[in-house]
């Protein structure tokens, strides 16, 4: 299948190994009259860069976006939105031993039994570099939900076993946390572990929860193409998940339908709304009209320099150390991947629903003649 | 979207509601020659079906499947699978009360919201008994797979707080536990458990594990369709289900990259293998050789007889009991759900998967000339 | 590929062989809300159902429908709708010789070399039985796009050598002529014909035009998915066809562009509008406002009872003469199959139009929620 | 929809305006190991580029590829290929008029109907320029097809009246024509034509055949993937294309069964072979074999010197002469489109139809583990 291709109304089409000319992505489908610059997604494409704490890779990259097609005097035409990052500082030395061996947490083998051979220089398309053309093709998404009312928001939830806690998170407090969790003190005992475990040339994992708001009613196309379903695929198809929860997610398991039901009541208004969110804002695989909550969980960063056993393409056992310039920890630079991902879901997912009804399509092509 | 309609080269088209004239799946792209049987899909439909135990709804339903099309000769002929289970056993009266409000935890609202009215009998759409089609094409799949030399194999790893032993387990257990518990100490306590909470007009949720062997390494497409994000999509869309992990899954976020990676060595014949497992069988989004296993979380039923809170279209507030013929645990029944959901994902990522290498495309059409 | 499914939003899903249990269709992806009978899709079948003139096959099939799934009091409920014509005619031994060898225009040797065997009786999969399946489905399309103010309306515009004369023409004519021509005289003259050739014991093929009022501009989805590119696909899709073409079509390629450019010119509303429509209604791959018209070509029914040298699966040249009941002509009866081909093919695209533009969509969603 | 991505498989997302930054295609989807390098994709662009003759175009356009990724040691990996052809000769001012009229013969009014606005330089995404994605892909999947032994070939049949004869073709003579003809008698008459129509300010239009030769019997996809239907919706979303026939076409409208009918021989080696290809190499919509042929249809350059009447956006009448620098033919320049479009469409069914029989799957899977 050609798996770089996500969507079916609105769609990425990414590209790009760790050590080729660049990294880019075809947005597909984005509605035209949407104001989009270079520099509204650069801002996207900073959180994801290296560098930006002690917690990243050394790597200088700056990452720097061009938008080649689609916008014309400030707005997306309709057509295709090509990006393009152009890659700066790759090392192909670093990586040229790798060739011969597979190393442990890696994609080396299954790259190499699904494709005969790899572009093995730092990665290449396994690199967390990929994640460039999700972020870019996420920021036009974000844009466009913005526009539509809707925001996304991820942030770490943990590090290890270090925890947030709800009440010492503020909005605010995420980009102030160099690790990106909305609770400093528990960023600053995340900190204190992650000097530890970077000592002992090992790594950590963590937990990215998601909030998206202002989604209308009945987002998501049961029975296959249910909401969750979609951002699951979506979220899991991010290097390094292992798991993705809705709501009460796992715990919703250990509970009983009395506790785990959310009631329904009425706004002044006479809107309906729930009196809980176990539901994690999601019902029958479509938006209920209340906060869409996730969580993902990352494991720990592969590449660690601490001694490791495997076998080289012979066979043949081995000890690795990877060396290069490797994240102690992905989570806190994977917050703005998240967000990306499930923007594109939910922006698909929502051109998607427009047909749903016949008395508002009578409406909106009553318009259009 | 036409959310109905699920895979790429192996798909399944499911159609029905729980009081119409029936339920049924067509399935395009299976290949031609495999060995096919009503019988041998009933066997799969038998292990859905409800009044098996006491812990499913006592409704009588024979669920008996009939192939209207793509067999010819006891063999699939490349053509469409068409197939039909008949509704029996609906008693619209049952419902007719439910029109007019929400019921907590259930998709009415939404419903609603999305199509501006619904067909409230027993749920509509939006009925377990939606599964039939899933479990008729997952039959379809197993057989396939079977063929190809691998095996899908579900139980319940937990209900409420319940959890399996594995020291306890094995395989024969699984279908001699009315829960499907392979942990047959497990299952007496879960039953405790259960007699209680239905006792207090309650419902209990829980986890199953699935795991699939026998699939060769590389199967999964990256970046977007990667073997688990595949996964999650085809399961997650299953109703009730609240969140899906990998292997380790979300205990792999509070692991260190030297105890999560597992190591790569070599058997006696030189085949590369893994010495642990937390990948849970897949690398880079591919299949690495080795088992795939996932957990997938089941939230309580909501339909429960004990008074609840909710609105009614009015929006007015008012207090209701879900009568009707409820499973109190759904997680037993869905084994087979889960199952065949794996399976139609796994069946299709391998067909797309034919194409990856030009040496293999050429041996393979170098034979069909 | 899973080939017998059709579009994006709006989807067939086709299924049935000639003597198997039944043909059918299930159509997901229909927006809510639209009234839908048994009767209103039992018209457009019985338009293709054979027995109808002597110029089709002796066959007595009723055709009749069952809608199985996705109705309620009458409506369309935006889940998916499936529809079944069980088979009644079958006379499997009629068939049994054609097992052994490859009828000529036939798709015998292609089935076998694609599934490695096939079933034979009456053309399985690939007897002119499968556009029942179509049928149905342009039916549900058709009503879609009457809701929306716009008609398909397909006819027989020449058989074999004779063709229409447009003075003589008149929509009334076309069920009035046996051969489904909107010119009864030249339906007398092409009925003496096929009487002749009837008595030759050979076939005649035709050209059906389509003509497509009230689709308003800017559907089609360049620069792959246009609107002609669709509607050919969806069109030429249909057995038995051998090319179509739109507005002036092969003649446009022998015009200069002084006189193919179709003018713009303004109604006395201020309303954009062409003075001519050697484009067909299409500039550009999208609808331009005016009518959208194409014609395409059936070669002759291929099943003829005169003497054919063909050879048999050993190789071994035999001389055939294709016993059975068939149509000396396909044409008439593939009327209102390519009117729902088209139906289809717009309605999807129609659907797949809605997120064009911000505005629209900001519109839209300001309503729902 | 997201209408720049065509494929299932073998996929391409084509990108760039007429005077944005560059044309590009990313390629996802091919298979691994294919031998690729820019030289390669550059004969292929070379065969489209203006400026060739004095009937296209005098602008300069270097149009030099650069393959960004997916291209490792001189073969393609099995990742996504990025192409890009940054444009050179754009002048704006040449344009900036017509953003306020609706051309005849262009997308100018159904691009504003279907986005708002358009990016008028040019055309913007309608420039023919867009097809250097087709052709930058094409050549890709030309590459592929090459491996598996199948060629594919077009070539100018006719420029407006005048047709070449099949007497006096050579394959030799195609690139030797400026016109692309084979018939080099013909392609002196077409060129006098086109003086002619030059000096009088006006356009001409033509037909393009192209032969596949090498296709295994059985690729296409029915019901609704037929090889036909998918050649038709790949070749019909090229800009100026009118029309597509396989085969006799619509001369088959007019023949006899008998006449039309190819008969089945066998060669010396018991290979099943037809006796004449009315059927342009498709039966069933599957190939079966022989070689395929079909014809399409360009219509005359729609930009013309000439003046022409129209309206402006006011719906005001006004007089036009498209200025600018336009070929007065489109044809010999699309010649290298239709291979493109053909190769792709193909590749992709090539793909799609590996997995249509188990005994090949149990054949294939058996080898990979």
């Amino acid at each position: 299948m050609a798996g770089s291709i996500y969507g079916t109304l609105f769609r990425l089409s990414t590209w790009g190994e760790s050590h080729g000319d660049g990294i880019g992505v075809v947005v597909d489908g984005c509605p035209a009259g949407l104001p989009l610059t270079e520099e509204a997604v650069q801002q996207y494409l900073n959180r994801r860069k290296p560098g930006q704490t002690r917690y990243s890779t050394p790597r200088r990259e700056n990452d720097t976006v061009s938008i080649l097609s689609g916008v014309f005097e400030g707005r997306t035409t309709g057509t295709p939105i090509s990006m393009l990052v152009k890659n700066e500082s790759q090392r192909s030395s670093d990586y040229s031993e790798i060739a011969g061996y597979y190393r442990p947490g890696h994609a080396d083998y299954t790259m190499d039994q699904k494709y005969g051979f790899r572009d093995y220089r730092g990665g290449g398309r396994t690199s967390a570099r990929e994640t460039i053309g999700r972020v870019a093709g996420g920021a036009v998404a974000s844009k466009l939900l913005e526009e539509l009312g809707i925001s996304v928001c991820a942030y770490t939830r943990s590090i290890g076993p270090v925890s947030i806690n709800y009440k010492n998170c503020s909005k605010e407090n995420i980009e102030k946390s160099p690790l990106r969790m909305p609770d400093l003190h528990a960023s600053e005992q995340a900190e204190e572990l992650l000097e530890k475990t970077m000592k002992e040339q090992d790594s950590l994992g963590g937990i990215i929860e998601c909030i998206v708001s202002g989604v209308p009613a009945g987002i998501g196309e049961p029975v296959f193409d249910k909401l969750d379903a979609c951002l699951a695929h979506a979220v899991l198809s991010i290097g390094a998940t292992k798991g993705i929860e809705f709501g009460a997610g796992f715990d919703a398991a250990a509970m009983r339908g009395s506790e785990d039901n959310d009631g329904f009541t009425a706004d002044a208004c006479g809107h309906v709304r729930k009196t809980s969110n176990n539901a994690g804002g999601i019902l029958g695989g479509m938006s209920d009209g209340s906060e869409i909550i996730f969580r993902t969980a990352f494991k720990p960063t592969p590449s660690i320099s601490r001694e490791q056993q495997t076998v080289n393409k012979a066979g043949e056992p081995i000890t690795v150390s990877v060396r290069g310039r490797h994240d102690p920890i992905v989570v806190p630079r994977a917050v703005v991947v998240v967000e990306s991902m499930a923007a594109v879901a939910i922006a698909d997912l929502m051109m998607c629903s427009m047909s749903s009804r016949l008395d508002r399509m009578k409406d909106f092509f009553g318009k259009t003649k």
